[in-house]
């Protein structure tokens, strides 16, 4: 039922970025070097965590597909950037050469702004919301994504690299860092199937549960993964002294403070009174997949 | 006159964009870093001249004041991209060293980052606007900095750099690069204060043209200026082998394209019926300061 969801709705995302991703096209390497990024896949989690909250509340997924298509532009764009010699360094990225290594360290910089910036324009431009649900959307997605949102905890994640941090330290870049687009993901979603304040705080919460629990289930496949699988290489956290949940947890600690959060996710999602199928297999997904 | 005006509405605009990004308070060094480029001077010219517009059409400035103020963080945005080792590689801007010469490459990348980001947000929450006029400007913006606009002009600006490039490519790159952030405000300016499309769109083409002036004037001083006075190197498009209008034109030709592209702005101008005044007096700044 999940992949029934999923062979539903990526290819309509897909579709809508790839499409206006072409139309940007005054300096085609730029337009090659977004497409570049966007086309070397992943799973889309973010934007189908969206559309299975409209899904589980009976609402009409067709309404949420251009703010889910935007919320993937945005995850792109972080992972040009984060990948960047300035920030990680990082050589490859699924399988493929990071985007400045095939497009240049300019061209990726400006490749990483435009998706930010041109993504906007596909919720502000979306008929089928009204305008006072797009400027709500942009406003929560601007938050969820800049200085106080993914873009700041990118910044205490690299500040903090060759500290010691505690636990604490650890859940705060990493609630900001991974979790807000989560849980932008989780509140859209509530915002575009016309839910009440109540229920939209609920799903911030369970945004923030997941959030780490994926987060936790990175730091775990670090250590654990399959180079081949994961399409990046391994133990990079320890090539970059980089404090994680499985250096300061142990290997099982961080399994079993992973499973904690998703159960609280999972609690939470249950009391909503809505059709949990889909969330629910989606969140197992995030906590059992090997990649 | 306009100096009452710029004095009148650059306090106001500082004023919105310092609250805000003293807001920003979860990555500090990222806070400071935002702030140091913002707080690092300019003229604030864009949105000065998006308040002028209102002011020239009779409306209430005030409802243009957190438009004009985002106009500027992602005019200071692409600045701080703009002077990055992988870009242009500039070590002063201003006068004081370039944002990644205090804070390092990741932060500028991830302060310019988020000043993209964030900025949008002071549109979209202003409630001096309806919701309507708010996807609209955000639209408006989202297509003037983003890949078919000023970014793209970037783009192309970076890619011709060691190229020997004729006229069209010149003023196709600076339509971009600097006239698509000038033709946002006018526009911006009309659509706020309740224009219609014709008059909307004739504010695009006055922007067009002081854009092109803009950067003539620009490239004229990168020969003519004094480092002291512009707070910046100069001779720097013959160091980075750039293609300019005075290379193209010779300085005499330069000067007088510039005054042409002046004229012709004058000429929409004075054909709408509105006060002009304070954007007259604006326009001849823009092609008479001498930094």
């Amino acid at each position: 039922m999940l992949d029934a969801f999923i062979n539903q709705v990526v290819p309509l995302i897909d579709e809508i970025n790839r499409t206006f991703l072409r139309s940007l096209d005054l300096a085609p390497k730029l337009k090659e070097a977004m497409l570049y990024s966007y086309n070397a896949g992943g799973k889309r989690i973010r934007p189908v965590l969206l559309l299975a909250v409209i899904e589980g509340f009976g609402a009409d997924i067709s309404k949420g597909l251009r703010t889910a298509a935007c919320l993937e532009l945005i995850h792109t764009s972080s992972l040009i950037h984060d990948d960047l010699p300035a920030m990680d360094n990082d050589d490859y990225r699924r399988g493929l050469p990071t985007n400045h290594k095939v497009f240049g360290e300019a061209t990726a910089i400006l490749a990483g702004d435009s998706l930010l910036v041109d993504a906007y324009r596909l919720i502000a431009t979306d008929e089928l919301l009204t305008p006072t649900d797009r400027v709500r959307l942009i406003s929560e997605l601007s938050t969820c994504s800049g200085a106080n949102g993914m873009i700041g905890g990118q910044e205490l994640d690299i500040e903090n690299e060759n500290t010691k941090i505690d636990l604490d330290t650890l859940v705060k870049i990493n609630k900001h860092k991974t979790g807000k687009l989560i849980e932008f993901a989780l509140v859209a979603g509530a915002i575009i199937a016309n839910q009440n304040e109540v229920i939209i705080e609920k799903m911030r919460r369970i945004g923030e549960h997941i959030g780490i629990a994926f987060q936790i289930k990175d730091d775990i496949l670090d250590v654990e993964g399959d180079k081949a699988i994961l399409g990046k290489n391994t133990l990079r956290d320890e090539k970059n002294h980089k404090t994680t949940y499985v250096k300061l947890l142990g290997l099982e600690g961080a399994k079993h403070s992973c499973q904690a959060h998703y159960e609280k996710a999972l609690t939470l999602l249950r009391s909503l009174g809505m059709n949990t199928a889909v969330l629910e297999a989606l969140f197992r997904l995030i906590i059992d997949s090997n990649k």
